[in-house]
């Protein structure tokens, strides 16, 4: 124990480095039993749940340089809670694992948590952090488990497109690639290394890309509505437009039909950009849509390319994928 | 994509490694909607669900020359079941985000993943990988979450143990930290890094010991029984027992008075050594106590102290805190 101001991890116990996040926290629990026993109990009304996990990981998935500890803990429940919203569930929980350098700085602790909180109260009001994991690391990880409910209505899965509906998507396309691209190419020194954001250097749509990319806000209250709508299928959009789309349309057997102008004035970066999590959805009707999503499109009988924009297959690149796509050099 | 026998996961794309994570688990999904969706869907009957979330990190919690994969998926889903058990529920699922250097090879993957699915089977028949997240990483990290149900019995908290109740211990005190100093005496080089175990050099309670450490086997199944039982108090025992009971002491308001005889030839190293996932448990009479708890003594009145052993207050040291305790060059 320590009276610095401001230790770091390594220099104090995990009591008080719990005692930081339960203060950043402030009593937000609405579990049977919260934090501090061996685990969390939580409601499940009509006897079923919904469970995701995501982890970001410090290298492939974000730079100090270019994250406050705040961004961190809101990007890590936000996609998270993109997961849960894409079956048609209502967010309840979180559960965060956070492995992190002996150096970390209990203040950095404390604004991670305050992150966590804070979307959870701007995303999904009434779902709280409900318990966690403490770890030393070398790699600073925030490996984050979401919970959800369905409130009465079917999970909607991937597979229950049918030809005829349509395709609707709610949330971005292309933004948080053109913050990520923004960082890369605006906000890094000769060597390659990120530095801090000048953000009084950015215009209004830079500003807009940048936080879609560090504090993304996705649809979440609207993957419920979709359900209680009707979707017949609803997936979150984190791999990019294009890619999720072909996966939605294979685990459904047709094929998705997309229309270039509701993609917006750049369909390629809206097809290809990823981490938006935008919700893409199919309802029987065009009626069935609720307010919210936009009409991108229809689904057709399966045919030999699962993703067709204005009639033709689309074959771009088809999105992120950490293990073939990460150089950590190039950063 | 390549041909290589035994490529490493930076050499290959995330869906070749997902084929051989469910080639290992091998189809045994119990769930509503199991891997492969945005997230899955698990059946919470009684309309109750208990989760928690552990982490092992590459440094602190293993090392590769002393633990297989094989051994991590094992360990990694049994510390996570003792807290499930631990609550007096049944588990169900396992949640994994895996982070991994890229140089990990594909077939060390697949024998964790053969490790959480044996690990499950042989410790809680029917709970299963139910989703996960893969991710590149400089610092192997296996954080886990795992679901339980409670099946009509009510969740068994730290804070219920009255005075006049019998205290019991179902599973091993002080054995996995045997096998800790095992490995730490034993199989290390000059330098101090860590090598091979060599089982053969090793007799039958060192044996014991090194599988306690690296496979630990909690009684998982005796924490539902204990429940039902009617088991007032029951914790998992990962931080050294007279740790974690003085906090189900400090949880109940009470004081536990042990018996230094119940703790075995060593009762030091019974109260000190951690990470044995032993269920430390309160029953209201003697009569209640199930067959694979044996008694280790009573509960008091609050006293100034929390503990007592032969009714001494004990003053030993308190267990492991990995932000106080881990030294990353000691090891």
């Amino acid at each position: 124990m320590t009276d610095l101001p401001d230790p770091t991890v390594g220099e104090i116990g995990e009591h008080r480095i719990l005692r930081q996040i339960f203060a950043a926290l402030d009593g937000s629990s609405q579990a049977i039993v919260g934090p501090g026993d061996d685990a969390a109990v939580l409601a499940a009304p009509g006897g079923r749940v919904v469970i995701t996990t995501d982890t970001l990981v410090h290298g492939p998935d974000f730079r100090l340089a270019w994250s406050s500890p705040l961004d961190l803990g809101w990007k890590s429940a936000a996609v998270n809670l993109a997961d849960i919203a894409a079956m048609g569930a209502r967010p309840v929980a979180l559960f965060v694992a956070l492995a992190m350098p002996a150096d970390t700085r209990l203040s950095f602790v404390g604004a991670l948590a305050s992150g966590l909180r804070q979307a959870c109260d701007a995303l999904a009001p009434g779902c709280a952090v409900e318990g966690g994991d403490l770890t030393i690391s070398d790699t600073l990880t925030i490996a984050v488990t979401a919970v959800g409910v369905l409130d009465g209505v079917e999970p909607v899965l991937r597979s229950g497109a049918s030809p005829g509906d349509v395709v609707a998507l709610a949330g971005h396309a292309g933004r948080a690639a053109a913050g990520l691209e923004l960082l890369f190419s605006r906000f890094r020194d000769a060597d390659g290394e990120a530095v801090a954001v000048a953000r009084d250097t950015l215009d209004a749509a830079e500003t807009a890309a940048l936080d879609a990319q560090l504090r993304p806000e996705p649809p979440i209250a609207l993957g419920a509505r979709a359900a209680v709508a009707g979707a017949t299928a609803m997936m979150d959009v984190s791999d990019g437009l294009a890619l999720d789309a072909r996966r939605l349309a294979a685990a459904s057997g047709v094929t998705l039909a997309l229309s270039a102008g509701a993609l917006g004035p750049e369909p390629v970066a809206a097809l290809e950009g990823g981490e938006d999590h935008a919700l893409l959805a199919t309802f029987p009707t065009l009626a069935a849509v609720p307010d919210g999503f936009r009409l991108l499109g229809v689904v057709q009988s399966p045919g030999p390319d699962a993703l067709l924009v204005d009639g033709e297959a689309y074959t771009g690149p088809g999105g992120w994928d950490p293990y073939r796509d990460w150089d950590r050099h190039a950063g």
